[in-house]
């Protein structure tokens, strides 16, 4: 009998796609260039050629059946190897092989770390606002996700919410920094005080609380700055990792779990999330990727065209007057929508063929998310029309 | 706090593994080449080379943000469609692109199938012998397996007891023909009387039940025949199918999932899928995996050093005495062991360097599998050890 749980998922339909089919659509009317979709956030930037460049000497060198054939579930070795070493280098934290897990990128990543660490009915806390798929990735996992509502003065954290929401259900917290919707970076104080409440929290309820901290815009960081490193302040640290958005490869799904050494269980985690994969018929991913990541693995992208996008999109919504706390990273702002229905605010800028997502999808209704993952010349050629549905409208 | 559930499960160690490790430190001491290892299921023959130029041609041609981007969540359209076309031409049944639902090998097409049509509690019967891996797949679903005990005589379907355990519970039965370990070929008369009496408890429990066929050796049938195509006797079918074997990339992590579009819910099951996606961090397999396989749809292996080792080895194991079904595909051969005790048989076995795996993996203790995806040559080699092994031991 087909089962209720996904049939009755059936009918909720995503926002985000709803408007980026939308703005496909229009886009077949007037021509796409026309079209201003601020929608989706898919990496704009090319592919680095290197990891082309890889690929193709390993498809033309190596042998077929070592370069195609399995990896062993938690990653080829050497490929864990260049991952532990890069993030011990670069974090100054011992990891080795043992610590890291290659995942289908952070969904998957997630998957496992919500498994691992949550039995059926433990709760996970998160914080709005948040990506919108964190629900059913939490709730299909078996576990119950908790949000806490947004500060929406800095997006940094509403701890007095947080506060009275942990309790002895609570097995992890599930932070995002630099955050998709808000493009904010967590500051050294914020983690320093969510560090702080989770090690009184872990001793009043005597057992573990981890941060699952997903971290696919951790290279996509404004002027000059590093992202605080979660798992230097807290040591039952989960990281979550992808570079579907560092190297601009999706599709490929390729990132990695990483257990902070110094964390509870650090010497099984990964071991446990063999046995997690054996359920959800995850086993490695695709093995050119792996080699084709470790041959790069410091490698980023040119991600500097999204922080001169955000600049000119900041500095064009704060002359409109619009309120925006301005983005430390990510290719995402999160700005106050000029009316309470932030719904009926972005329906109005489509008739601009401007495309915003509303604040409601990411837990924070009366705010709007634009990401600006697209080529600056339309960003440029965006800010008048910006402007236009302004005046116009408001 | 750490999950129980696959806290428990670390302490379990997979016989198959565990024998591979053997027979990898004996070939460190002997020389890996005069170490007869017949335990692991890894394709031997070499990946085509129209698979790896479809490769290096996208990656030199196209641009990369297209060949690395967001696949959908069910695939790339242009895939399915490839997909829902080959097999309609081969199997005369009209898939088009929503009945496909392209995943990250078998094993995800299992956990998404799996997932689909029961609920918590519901169960799946499996026949004897079977992968071992389907326990864990089926159990951590929150399906539970039920196993109907080998019919020795054939290795095809132990009927009798099956309907015994046909119940209102049952919502799948899950087959794999050709069949590891056993090699055998599910025959004509065998598949219509599944069908027939899944039919029949249809009725009776006014519900479906799906026959969820895996089907990664589909391409591996030896004397220039056909499997039998299940979804051709059977309306409520889904097909679960890997390129592991048939092109050789299983660390491609590439396959799908084809819902027969006779099927129960035909027109909901891929979306439903997709919903699946969500809770265990399924995305998407490869991009470019994707893409290679759609430009080589019709495309296997030379498979055919497989069907040279079974007759070399069926034709010794025969003239040394042995019990044995000879396999009508796969790279599997199931003999039935010298002593009654499986375990005892293959640890004899291991004093000539002899790799075998006891039957009791696959719920058929008293028989031992032998993996002959290895060259043709060491094969040759192996005959006259088998031969010293059996003379001297029994």
């Amino acid at each position: 009998m087909l089962t209720e749980v996904y049939k009755e998922m059936l009918g909720a339909k995503s926002v985000i796609r709803d408007l980026a089919g939308r703005a496909a659509e229009r886009g077949r009317e007037i021509g796409y260039e026309n079209v201003f979709d601020y929608s989706l956030g898919n990496p704009s930037v090319p592919v680095p050629d290197a990891i082309n460049k890889s690929m193709i000497r390993m498809l033309t060198e190596m042998d077929s059946r070592s370069l195609h054939g399995y990896s062993p579930n938690p990653g080829i070795p050497e490929v864990r190897d260049a991952v532990a070493s890069s993030l011990s280098k670069r974090f100054g934290i011992p990891y080795k092989r043992e610590h890291i897990f290659m995942t289908s990128a952070a969904a998957s990543a997630l998957a496992h770390a919500f498994r691992i660490v949550t039995s059926p009915g433990d709760e996970i806390i998160t914080f709005a606002p948040f990506f919108p798929e964190y629900r059913p990735y939490v709730n299909l996992s078996g576990a119950v996700l908790k949000c806490v509502s947004p500060d929406t003065e800095s997006f940094q954290i509403n701890f007095d919410e947080f506060e009275s929401m942990i309790n002895e259900k609570t097995m992890a917290v599930l932070i995002n920094s630099p955050n998709n919707p808000s493009g904010v970076v967590y500051s050294e104080e914020t983690v320093k005080k969510l560090s702080g409440m989770l090690s009184d929290a872990q001793k009043k309820y005597s057992h573990a609380i981890y941060i699952i901290s997903d971290e696919p815009y951790r290279e996509i960081v404004f002027d000059g700055k590093e992202a605080p490193c979660i798992s230097k302040y807290y040591d039952n640290t989960i990281m979550c990792y992808s570079y579907s958005k560092s190297l601009s490869l999706p599709g490929e799904r390729i990132g990695y779990m990483a257990v902070n050494p110094a964390a509870e269980g650090a010497d099984i985690l990964v071991d446990m999330a063999v046995q997690v994969s054996r359920g959800i018929g995850h086993n490695c991913p695709s093995s050119i990727m792996q080699r084709a990541i470790a041959e790069n693995i410091d490698l980023t992208a040119d991600l500097s065209v999204y922080e001169k996008n955000m600049n000119l999109i900041y500095d064009k919504l704060v002359s409109l007057g619009f309120t925006v706390v301005r983005p430390g990273g990510t290719f995402y702002i999160f700005p106050k929508a000029l009316e309470e229905d932030s719904v009926a605010f972005c329906n109005k800028a489509l008739k601009y063929d401007l495309v915003l997502v509303p604040g409601d999808s990411f837990m924070a209704p009366g705010y709007f998310r634009m990401a600006y993952c697209i080529d600056t010349e339309k960003v440029e050629r965006s800010l008048p029309v910006i402007e236009k549905f302004v005046r116009s409208e408001y």
